[in-house]
Protein backbone atom coordinates (compact mmCIF):
# COMPACT_ATOMS: atom_id res chain seq x y z
CA UNK A 1 0.00 0.00 0.00
CA UNK A 2 1.45 3.77 -0.63
CA UNK A 3 0.73 4.07 2.99
CA UNK A 4 1.26 2.71 6.10
CA UNK A 5 -1.05 3.41 9.16
CA UNK A 6 -3.55 1.56 11.40
CA UNK A 7 -6.98 1.23 9.63
CA UNK A 8 -8.53 -0.84 12.69
CA UNK A 9 -10.73 2.04 14.99
CA UNK A 10 -10.35 -0.17 17.99
CA UNK A 11 -6.58 -0.62 17.96
CA UNK A 12 -6.09 3.42 17.36
CA UNK A 13 -8.22 4.28 20.25
CA UNK A 14 -6.16 1.06 22.09
CA UNK A 15 -3.06 2.75 20.90
CA UNK A 16 -4.44 6.59 21.27
CA UNK A 17 -5.28 5.84 24.94
CA UNK A 18 -1.66 3.86 25.80
CA UNK A 19 0.04 7.01 24.65
CA UNK A 20 -1.71 9.79 26.66
CA UNK A 21 -1.56 7.66 29.81
CA UNK A 22 1.83 7.11 28.88
CA UNK A 23 3.16 10.66 28.61
CA UNK A 24 0.26 12.63 30.84
CA UNK A 25 0.58 13.70 34.10
CA UNK A 26 -2.51 12.78 36.06
CA UNK A 27 -0.83 12.63 39.29
CA UNK A 28 -2.69 15.74 39.57
CA UNK A 29 -6.05 14.45 39.15
CA UNK A 30 -9.13 12.52 41.22
CA UNK A 31 -8.96 8.50 39.75
CA UNK A 32 -12.59 8.89 39.29
CA UNK A 33 -11.14 12.07 36.67
CA UNK A 34 -8.55 10.20 35.35
CA UNK A 35 -10.31 8.79 32.55
CA UNK A 36 -12.38 12.38 31.59
CA UNK A 37 -8.30 13.80 31.36
CA UNK A 38 -7.71 10.99 29.10
CA UNK A 39 -10.69 11.61 26.81
CA UNK A 40 -10.14 15.42 27.24
CA UNK A 41 -6.42 14.75 25.69
CA UNK A 42 -7.61 12.94 23.22
CA UNK A 43 -9.62 15.06 22.11
CA UNK A 44 -7.49 17.92 21.80
CA UNK A 45 -4.35 16.04 21.39
CA UNK A 46 -2.27 17.64 23.83
CA UNK A 47 -1.12 15.74 26.91
CA UNK A 48 -0.25 18.90 28.92
CA UNK A 49 -4.28 19.60 28.87
CA UNK A 50 -3.97 17.51 32.08
CA UNK A 51 -2.41 20.59 34.04
CA UNK A 52 -4.81 23.16 33.17
CA UNK A 53 -7.65 21.00 34.38
CA UNK A 54 -9.78 22.90 37.29
CA UNK A 55 -12.23 20.76 39.27
CA UNK A 56 -14.74 20.20 42.17
CA UNK A 57 -13.42 16.84 44.09
CA UNK A 58 -17.42 15.94 44.05
CA UNK A 59 -17.85 16.19 39.73
CA UNK A 60 -17.12 13.20 39.37
CA UNK A 61 -19.57 11.29 41.09
CA UNK A 62 -22.19 14.18 40.48
CA UNK A 63 -21.94 13.92 36.84
CA UNK A 64 -21.89 10.16 36.42
CA UNK A 65 -24.53 9.85 39.37
CA UNK A 66 -26.84 12.33 36.70
CA UNK A 67 -26.60 10.69 34.16
CA UNK A 68 -27.41 7.40 35.01
CA UNK A 69 -30.72 8.82 36.28
CA UNK A 70 -31.12 9.76 33.10
CA UNK A 71 -30.24 13.62 33.11
CA UNK A 72 -30.53 15.97 29.97
CA UNK A 73 -27.39 16.63 28.30
CA UNK A 74 -27.01 20.84 27.76
CA UNK A 75 -25.26 21.98 25.46
CA UNK A 76 -24.46 25.75 24.49
CA UNK A 77 -23.46 24.93 20.52
CA UNK A 78 -24.22 22.23 17.97
CA UNK A 79 -20.55 21.18 17.60
CA UNK A 80 -20.90 20.11 21.51
CA UNK A 81 -24.43 18.32 21.04
CA UNK A 82 -23.33 16.66 17.87
CA UNK A 83 -19.94 15.66 19.64
CA UNK A 84 -22.13 13.22 22.35
CA UNK A 85 -21.65 9.92 21.57
CA UNK A 86 -25.65 8.60 22.00
CA UNK A 87 -24.49 4.87 22.42
CA UNK A 88 -22.15 5.75 25.63
CA UNK A 89 -25.45 7.53 27.39
CA UNK A 90 -26.27 5.39 29.98
CA UNK A 91 -30.24 6.18 30.17
CA UNK A 92 -30.73 7.53 26.65
CA UNK A 93 -30.22 10.91 28.00
CA UNK A 94 -31.99 13.95 25.69
CA UNK A 95 -28.58 15.97 24.50
CA UNK A 96 -29.94 19.37 24.02
CA UNK A 97 -28.91 22.93 22.15
CA UNK A 98 -31.30 25.56 21.55
CA UNK A 99 -29.08 27.78 19.85
CA UNK A 100 -30.80 27.38 16.10
CA UNK A 101 -34.34 28.24 18.09
CA UNK A 102 -35.95 30.70 15.85
CA UNK A 103 -36.91 32.93 19.07
CA UNK A 104 -32.94 33.31 20.04
CA UNK A 105 -32.27 36.21 18.31
CA UNK A 106 -35.01 38.33 19.93
CA UNK A 107 -34.18 36.59 23.06
CA UNK A 108 -30.94 37.58 22.85
CA UNK A 109 -31.75 41.60 21.97
CA UNK A 110 -34.33 40.99 25.33
CA UNK A 111 -31.71 40.68 27.83
CA UNK A 112 -29.08 42.23 26.21
CA UNK A 113 -26.93 39.17 25.68
CA UNK A 114 -25.34 36.96 22.90
CA UNK A 115 -27.87 34.38 21.19
CA UNK A 116 -25.51 31.62 22.79
CA UNK A 117 -26.24 32.90 26.30
CA UNK A 118 -29.75 33.52 25.41
CA UNK A 119 -30.33 30.01 24.43
CA UNK A 120 -30.37 29.09 27.99
CA UNK A 121 -33.52 30.82 28.44
CA UNK A 122 -35.17 27.91 26.57
CA UNK A 123 -33.53 25.38 28.89
CA UNK A 124 -36.09 25.97 31.26
CA UNK A 125 -36.77 23.36 34.34
CA UNK A 126 -34.83 21.21 32.24
CA UNK A 127 -31.58 22.62 33.68
CA UNK A 128 -32.72 21.37 37.22
CA UNK A 129 -30.12 18.14 38.05
CA UNK A 130 -29.09 18.68 34.18
CA UNK A 131 -25.41 18.21 32.72
CA UNK A 132 -24.21 21.45 31.21
CA UNK A 133 -21.74 21.25 28.56
CA UNK A 134 -20.23 24.30 27.41
CA UNK A 135 -17.72 24.34 24.45
CA UNK A 136 -17.99 27.48 22.85
CA UNK A 137 -19.36 30.98 24.28
CA UNK A 138 -17.80 32.26 27.45
CA UNK A 139 -20.84 34.58 27.69
CA UNK A 140 -23.18 31.34 28.15
CA UNK A 141 -21.30 30.06 31.14
CA UNK A 142 -21.38 33.73 32.60
CA UNK A 143 -25.07 33.52 31.99
CA UNK A 144 -25.91 30.38 33.53
CA UNK A 145 -24.00 31.31 37.01
CA UNK A 146 -26.00 34.64 36.81
CA UNK A 147 -28.92 32.67 36.12
CA UNK A 148 -27.58 30.63 39.31
CA UNK A 149 -27.12 33.35 41.65
CA UNK A 150 -30.75 34.97 40.81
CA UNK A 151 -32.36 31.66 41.79
CA UNK A 152 -33.09 29.62 38.74
CA UNK A 153 -32.48 25.84 38.57
CA UNK A 154 -29.14 24.17 39.29
CA UNK A 155 -27.83 21.70 37.32
CA UNK A 156 -25.76 18.23 38.49
CA UNK A 157 -22.45 19.24 37.26
CA UNK A 158 -20.63 21.50 34.76
CA UNK A 159 -18.46 21.29 32.21
CA UNK A 160 -17.11 24.53 31.68
CA UNK A 161 -14.91 24.22 28.48
CA UNK A 162 -15.18 27.63 26.70
CA UNK A 163 -12.72 28.82 24.02
CA UNK A 164 -10.87 32.15 22.68
CA UNK A 165 -9.54 35.53 23.75
CA UNK A 166 -12.64 37.47 25.27
CA UNK A 167 -14.02 35.83 28.45
CA UNK A 168 -12.89 32.35 28.47
CA UNK A 169 -10.22 33.12 31.22
CA UNK A 170 -12.62 34.86 33.07
CA UNK A 171 -15.53 32.62 32.84
CA UNK A 172 -13.74 29.54 33.66
CA UNK A 173 -12.01 30.66 36.70
CA UNK A 174 -16.08 32.18 37.99
CA UNK A 175 -17.28 28.60 37.44
CA UNK A 176 -14.01 27.51 39.56
CA UNK A 177 -14.76 30.34 42.28
CA UNK A 178 -18.61 30.11 41.98
CA UNK A 179 -20.72 29.93 45.50
CA UNK A 180 -23.51 27.97 44.60
CA UNK A 181 -22.15 24.89 45.21
CA UNK A 182 -21.69 23.62 41.30
CA UNK A 183 -19.69 20.70 40.95
CA UNK A 184 -17.74 21.72 37.65
CA UNK A 185 -14.89 20.24 35.53
CA UNK A 186 -13.31 23.27 33.35
CA UNK A 187 -10.13 23.96 31.59
CA UNK A 188 -7.87 27.15 32.94
CA UNK A 189 -7.12 29.92 30.37
CA UNK A 190 -7.90 30.26 26.66
CA UNK A 191 -7.95 26.88 25.41
CA UNK A 192 -10.95 24.50 25.09
CA UNK A 193 -13.81 23.69 22.56
CA UNK A 194 -16.57 21.50 21.66
CA UNK A 195 -14.47 18.54 21.15
CA UNK A 196 -13.12 18.89 24.90
CA UNK A 197 -16.83 19.57 26.36
CA UNK A 198 -18.03 16.43 24.38
CA UNK A 199 -15.07 14.20 25.17
CA UNK A 200 -15.76 15.50 28.86
CA UNK A 201 -19.57 14.32 28.49
CA UNK A 202 -18.52 10.72 26.50
CA UNK A 203 -16.22 10.03 29.50
CA UNK A 204 -18.71 10.32 32.42
CA UNK A 205 -21.40 8.72 30.39
CA UNK A 206 -19.51 5.55 30.24
CA UNK A 207 -16.84 3.57 32.13
CA UNK A 208 -15.85 1.74 28.57
CA UNK A 209 -12.62 3.10 26.82
CA UNK B 1 -24.10 42.86 37.71
CA UNK B 2 -22.63 40.19 39.52
CA UNK B 3 -20.09 39.74 36.58
CA UNK B 4 -18.78 41.72 33.95
CA UNK B 5 -18.39 40.56 30.73
CA UNK B 6 -18.89 41.50 27.09
CA UNK B 7 -22.62 40.84 26.50
CA UNK B 8 -22.27 41.91 22.72
CA UNK B 9 -21.14 39.36 20.35
CA UNK B 10 -20.02 41.44 17.46
CA UNK B 11 -17.77 43.37 20.04
CA UNK B 12 -16.22 39.73 21.14
CA UNK B 13 -15.53 39.07 17.70
CA UNK B 14 -13.98 41.91 17.24
CA UNK B 15 -11.91 42.27 20.25
CA UNK B 16 -11.22 38.20 19.98
CA UNK B 17 -9.55 39.09 16.27
CA UNK B 18 -7.81 42.44 17.57
CA UNK B 19 -6.12 40.40 20.10
CA UNK B 20 -5.16 37.21 17.76
CA UNK B 21 -3.47 39.97 14.71
CA UNK B 22 -1.81 41.26 18.06
CA UNK B 23 -0.24 38.58 19.21
CA UNK B 24 0.29 36.20 16.58
CA UNK B 25 3.10 35.77 13.87
CA UNK B 26 1.67 35.52 11.17
CA UNK B 27 4.28 36.76 8.81
CA UNK B 28 4.92 33.23 7.02
CA UNK B 29 1.33 32.98 5.70
CA UNK B 30 0.75 34.73 2.29
CA UNK B 31 -1.91 37.11 2.57
CA UNK B 32 -4.79 35.59 1.74
CA UNK B 33 -4.51 33.14 3.86
CA UNK B 34 -3.76 35.45 6.89
CA UNK B 35 -7.74 35.67 7.91
CA UNK B 36 -7.81 31.84 7.65
CA UNK B 37 -5.33 31.45 10.15
CA UNK B 38 -7.15 34.09 12.43
CA UNK B 39 -10.29 32.19 12.50
CA UNK B 40 -8.73 29.03 13.05
CA UNK B 41 -6.32 30.48 16.20
CA UNK B 42 -9.92 31.89 17.12
CA UNK B 43 -11.30 28.49 17.38
CA UNK B 44 -8.76 26.98 19.61
CA UNK B 45 -7.38 29.90 21.34
CA UNK B 46 -3.70 29.32 20.40
CA UNK B 47 -1.91 31.80 18.87
CA UNK B 48 0.97 29.61 18.73
CA UNK B 49 -0.74 27.56 15.87
CA UNK B 50 0.07 29.89 13.40
CA UNK B 51 3.27 28.45 12.78
CA UNK B 52 1.92 24.75 12.49
CA UNK B 53 0.15 25.49 9.68
CA UNK B 54 0.95 24.43 6.06
CA UNK B 55 -0.19 25.27 3.10
CA UNK B 56 0.27 24.99 -0.59
CA UNK B 57 0.54 28.35 -2.39
CA UNK B 58 -2.30 27.93 -4.39
CA UNK B 59 -5.23 26.64 -1.51
CA UNK B 60 -6.35 29.99 -0.81
CA UNK B 61 -7.21 31.03 -4.19
CA UNK B 62 -8.03 27.20 -5.37
CA UNK B 63 -10.65 26.89 -2.34
CA UNK B 64 -12.56 30.04 -2.55
CA UNK B 65 -12.92 29.49 -6.13
CA UNK B 66 -14.69 26.13 -5.75
CA UNK B 67 -16.51 27.44 -3.03
CA UNK B 68 -17.64 30.79 -4.95
CA UNK B 69 -19.10 28.04 -7.92
CA UNK B 70 -20.91 25.91 -5.47
CA UNK B 71 -18.66 23.21 -4.75
CA UNK B 72 -19.67 20.71 -1.89
CA UNK B 73 -18.17 21.17 1.74
CA UNK B 74 -17.59 17.25 2.41
CA UNK B 75 -16.72 16.83 5.78
CA UNK B 76 -15.42 13.64 7.79
CA UNK B 77 -17.71 14.46 10.96
CA UNK B 78 -20.48 15.19 11.97
CA UNK B 79 -19.00 17.94 14.26
CA UNK B 80 -17.30 19.76 11.49
CA UNK B 81 -20.15 19.57 9.27
CA UNK B 82 -22.02 21.35 12.19
CA UNK B 83 -19.31 23.76 12.91
CA UNK B 84 -19.93 25.16 8.96
CA UNK B 85 -21.69 28.72 9.46
CA UNK B 86 -24.15 28.01 6.83
CA UNK B 87 -24.87 32.06 6.49
CA UNK B 88 -21.29 32.47 5.49
CA UNK B 89 -21.85 30.40 2.23
CA UNK B 90 -21.13 32.01 -0.72
CA UNK B 91 -23.21 29.62 -3.28
CA UNK B 92 -25.67 27.89 -0.80
CA UNK B 93 -23.07 24.93 -0.62
CA UNK B 94 -24.46 21.65 0.34
CA UNK B 95 -22.74 20.66 3.43
CA UNK B 96 -22.11 16.72 3.57
CA UNK B 97 -21.20 14.00 6.10
CA UNK B 98 -21.38 10.40 5.31
CA UNK B 99 -20.41 9.50 8.43
CA UNK B 100 -24.20 8.31 9.65
CA UNK B 101 -25.20 6.48 6.55
CA UNK B 102 -26.52 3.15 7.50
CA UNK B 103 -24.40 1.27 5.10
CA UNK B 104 -20.98 2.66 6.76
CA UNK B 105 -20.55 0.51 9.34
CA UNK B 106 -20.70 -3.08 6.65
CA UNK B 107 -18.51 -0.37 4.25
CA UNK B 108 -15.75 -0.17 6.89
CA UNK B 109 -15.67 -4.48 7.53
CA UNK B 110 -15.21 -4.63 3.24
CA UNK B 111 -13.04 -1.89 3.14
CA UNK B 112 -10.97 -3.21 6.24
CA UNK B 113 -10.33 0.12 7.45
CA UNK B 114 -12.51 3.05 10.24
CA UNK B 115 -15.74 3.86 9.82
CA UNK B 116 -14.29 7.46 9.63
CA UNK B 117 -12.36 6.48 6.07
CA UNK B 118 -14.96 4.01 5.08
CA UNK B 119 -17.65 7.07 4.93
CA UNK B 120 -15.85 8.93 2.03
CA UNK B 121 -17.05 5.92 -0.60
CA UNK B 122 -20.68 7.28 -0.39
CA UNK B 123 -19.09 11.03 -1.48
CA UNK B 124 -18.77 9.30 -5.03
CA UNK B 125 -18.73 11.78 -7.52
CA UNK B 126 -19.65 14.89 -5.41
CA UNK B 127 -15.34 14.46 -4.70
CA UNK B 128 -14.99 16.27 -8.05
CA UNK B 129 -14.24 19.91 -7.33
CA UNK B 130 -15.30 19.85 -3.42
CA UNK B 131 -13.42 21.27 -0.77
CA UNK B 132 -12.86 18.65 1.91
CA UNK B 133 -12.76 19.56 5.65
CA UNK B 134 -10.94 16.74 7.89
CA UNK B 135 -11.72 17.51 11.61
CA UNK B 136 -11.38 14.27 13.14
CA UNK B 137 -9.59 10.82 11.41
CA UNK B 138 -6.49 10.44 10.13
CA UNK B 139 -8.08 7.97 8.70
CA UNK B 140 -10.10 9.60 6.57
CA UNK B 141 -7.84 11.78 5.30
CA UNK B 142 -5.39 8.43 4.42
CA UNK B 143 -8.10 6.90 2.74
CA UNK B 144 -8.86 9.67 1.03
CA UNK B 145 -5.00 9.91 -0.43
CA UNK B 146 -5.38 6.32 -1.86
CA UNK B 147 -8.27 6.74 -3.62
CA UNK B 148 -7.27 10.05 -5.53
CA UNK B 149 -3.53 7.87 -5.86
CA UNK B 150 -6.00 5.22 -7.26
CA UNK B 151 -7.08 7.53 -10.28
CA UNK B 152 -10.33 9.01 -7.92
CA UNK B 153 -12.04 12.02 -8.40
CA UNK B 154 -9.86 14.79 -7.17
CA UNK B 155 -11.63 17.53 -4.24
CA UNK B 156 -10.33 21.39 -5.82
CA UNK B 157 -8.71 21.83 -1.95
CA UNK B 158 -8.41 20.12 1.14
CA UNK B 159 -8.09 20.89 4.49
CA UNK B 160 -6.79 18.79 6.89
CA UNK B 161 -6.88 18.87 10.79
CA UNK B 162 -7.27 15.48 11.99
CA UNK B 163 -6.17 15.48 15.77
CA UNK B 164 -4.46 12.96 18.13
CA UNK B 165 -2.14 10.36 18.54
CA UNK B 166 -2.41 7.49 15.77
CA UNK B 167 -1.48 9.01 12.26
CA UNK B 168 -2.25 12.55 12.94
CA UNK B 169 1.10 13.55 12.31
CA UNK B 170 2.02 11.53 9.42
CA UNK B 171 -1.41 11.67 7.65
CA UNK B 172 -1.19 15.78 7.29
CA UNK B 173 2.93 15.43 6.25
CA UNK B 174 1.50 13.09 3.44
CA UNK B 175 -1.02 15.37 2.80
CA UNK B 176 1.84 18.40 2.62
CA UNK B 177 3.45 15.77 0.52
CA UNK B 178 0.77 14.68 -1.56
CA UNK B 179 2.50 14.19 -5.48
CA UNK B 180 -1.23 14.70 -6.77
CA UNK B 181 -0.98 18.82 -6.72
CA UNK B 182 -3.78 18.75 -4.27
CA UNK B 183 -4.34 22.16 -3.02
CA UNK B 184 -4.24 21.71 0.81
CA UNK B 185 -4.05 23.44 4.50
CA UNK B 186 -3.29 21.68 7.20
CA UNK B 187 -1.71 21.87 10.68
CA UNK B 188 1.52 20.38 11.39
CA UNK B 189 1.45 17.84 14.79
CA UNK B 190 -1.25 16.37 16.82
CA UNK B 191 -3.39 19.31 17.30
CA UNK B 192 -6.51 19.49 14.79
CA UNK B 193 -9.94 19.03 15.56
CA UNK B 194 -13.48 19.62 14.19
CA UNK B 195 -13.66 23.50 15.36
CA UNK B 196 -10.19 24.34 13.11
CA UNK B 197 -11.73 22.90 9.91
CA UNK B 198 -14.98 24.39 10.59
CA UNK B 199 -13.09 27.50 10.99
CA UNK B 200 -11.07 27.37 7.74
CA UNK B 201 -14.15 26.50 5.76
CA UNK B 202 -15.37 29.35 7.52
CA UNK B 203 -12.68 31.60 6.50
CA UNK B 204 -12.44 30.52 3.15
CA UNK B 205 -16.14 30.51 2.15
CA UNK B 206 -16.70 34.61 3.33
CA UNK B 207 -14.28 37.72 4.05
CA UNK B 208 -16.36 39.48 6.01
CA UNK B 209 -14.47 39.32 10.07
Amino acid sequence: PLYDYIRDGAAIYRQSFATIRAEADLSGLPDDLKPVAVRVIHACGMVDAAKDLMFSADVGIAARRALRAGAAILCDSEMVAHGVTRARLPADNPVICTLRDPSVPALAGRIGNTRSAAALDLWGDRLDGAVVAIGNAPTALFYLLERIAAGGPKPAAVLGFPVGFVGAIESKDALAANPFGLPYLAIRGRRGGSAMAAAAVNALASDVE
